[in-house]
């Protein structure tokens, strides 16, 4: 029996399942930092990848056995935290349709992501689907489904927490009892900033990721082709490193001697090619032992299913319990 | 191996889940004379039940017992249709969260039942939930988890259906397979006309009905207050049957005879208390067999867990079939 507050944190599998740097900096590894002291589950949101199933009917199966490997080869330890695909707990599936009778439709379309989503394709409204408008409602029942006290989440997504709060508030005046904690939002530091090779945000959807799937070689190409100085087109031509990708990814991965490549590049003694070789080189020995194990994992698919099974059978005795309670609550059907 | 098309009926445990003479002639009896024809599965809509749980929160698990036992005294025979709780096969709910992903939002606020909900309440518009607007993405659920070919259905419910075609249309095409057949409506005239009391048509939310399981004294109270001819004081004013609550169920519960009390009530030859007398009787000796089914089922409530135990195991057993496909086609989680 533990005595440590449960977290749930979970990710969408979406493009293929692979993950990128953005997401290991952003959250696995900041993740793993947290499993020690929580009692942690952390989910691979199959389910939720299907609000864009209209759009790109994709393998979601393979996805998110590949969101798992990349959990697991960050450093997500099944001894200490469950792993699991969401779809298969059929009890956030119930979860959901019970939240789903208790939260007022008006807080759900007043949420402004689905606004811009509904503005925005409006012209072909069948694209917005039920789900789509749901997807907080989903999101609740995936965390108070295990009575979770709070959800890791970066520094600007702390406010998606809060329409969760709301529901939960709501279904627990309803029945009258305390049935769910109000989630709380752990904000959880990036462990470096990652911006993508075009310098925006990175992210699969702008073709501008590095993933962890990535080979050395890859990587390199990729860097090869990222984002620097404008300006700087000979050797001698001063930088900019507060501007530059390739410069901002060197601060991340080579926080010891990343302030003498800056002051170079500044200086004109040293070019973008210079500094995009050294860079794919730390990163690639930054990712060396993750690859490692994603390569071993990759080539023992059975490990992986037994992983995700066994993990899903530890979340769902919790969801089990938790859903006895919850039926109770509303005095329908078996609670036993 | 049945080779029987497959049909689907239920109702909401509504009120306590207790049914009245209205679902009787108009539904249940209807039913019993399709389980021979059909593989017919018969649940209790505990889950649709719900949507008014924020305004008020009943014992359900109570209600649904209570339907199925109205069900079962109607003569649905379990050896011939599964009964079970929807609540108990938790692939609806499953099934209800992967329609919501590929059902556009925009038709189901276009439902005109749910805008004219909408339109009332919009002064206290929490009391809409999530769950009332999705209302035909759990119906469409319930149906098509059994691949049912249809859905028996008043005259005037016929419409209700038609938004259930549209949303398996949808997903067949989005998975590029024809998963679903498009369920049919059967249209199944009713045993007779059942007035309410007040001469409204017979609700529960009306307080004008009789209930299976009222008894004969209760049953004779509550026609001695039917509505009957306004203008017959005296028995010999004439009255007029066509608009005469007690009438109209005299002609429903005693066909052979009917048109000489109708003749006799015209001419001013009888009056109402007679009438009414008459008609309780009619209707008492009409129900006699079902409030001894009624009366031997609620003395066992044993026997009435094992039937809606095992009509969820039946009908679970169909769910998981269905299931497996729908994954299939949608590429998510286990399908074998």
């Amino acid at each position: 029996m533990t005595t440590k507050k449960r977290i749930l944190s979970g990710m969408q599998p979406t493009g293929g399942g692979k993950l990128h740097l953005g997401n290991l900096e952003g959250a696995l590894r900041p993740w793993t930092k947290l499993q020690d002291d929580y009692e942690m589950f952390c989910f691979v949101a199959d389910w939720h990848s299907l609000t864009t199933v209209a759009e790109k009917h994709v393998d979601l199966r393979e996805a998110a056995r590949q969101t798992a490997i990349d959990y697991l080869s960050a450093g997500l330890d099944p001894a200490k935290c469950a792993i699991f695909r969401q779809s298969d707990v059929k009890e956030h599936a119930e979860l959901h349709l019970l939240l789903s009778m208790t939260t007022p439709v008006g807080w759900l379309e007043r949420v402004p992501t689905y606004k811009e989503k509904r503005e925005i394709i409006k012209e072909n409204d069948t694209q917005v689907s039920y789900g789509l408008l749901g997807y907080p409602v989903l999101q609740t029942a995936d965390i108070v489904l295990y009575r979770a006290h709070a959800v890791p989440v970066g520094r600007d997504q702390a406010a998606h927490i809060e329409i969760s709060r709301e529901i939960v508030r709501r279904f627990n005046k309803i029945v009258g009892e305390e049935i769910f904690p109000e989630p709380q939002a752990i904000i959880s530091e990036a462990t470096g900033e990652v911006p993508g090779l075009d310098g925006r945000k990175m992210s699969k959807s702008y073709d501008n990721a590095i993933y962890l799937s990535d080979t050395a070689k890859e990587t390199q190409k990729k860097i090869n082709k990222a984002f620097t100085t404008p300006t700087k087109i000979h050797i001698t031509d001063p930088g900019e490193p507060e501007g530059c990708v390739a410069c901002k990814l060197r601060r991340t991965y080579d926080p010891a001697n990343y302030l003498t490549q800056w002051d170079e590049c500044r200086a004109g003694l040293r070019g973008c090619g210079q500094s995009k070789k050294e860079l794919a080189e730390v990163i690639n020995e930054n990712l060396a032992p993750l690859r490692a194990k994603r390569a071993e994992l990759e080539a023992d698919p059975g490990y992986v299913d037994q992983v995700l099974k066994e993990g899903a059978e530890r979340a769902r005795a919790a969801a089990v319990d938790t859903m006895r309670i919850v039926r109770k609550a509303l005095m329908i059907g078996d609670h036993g």
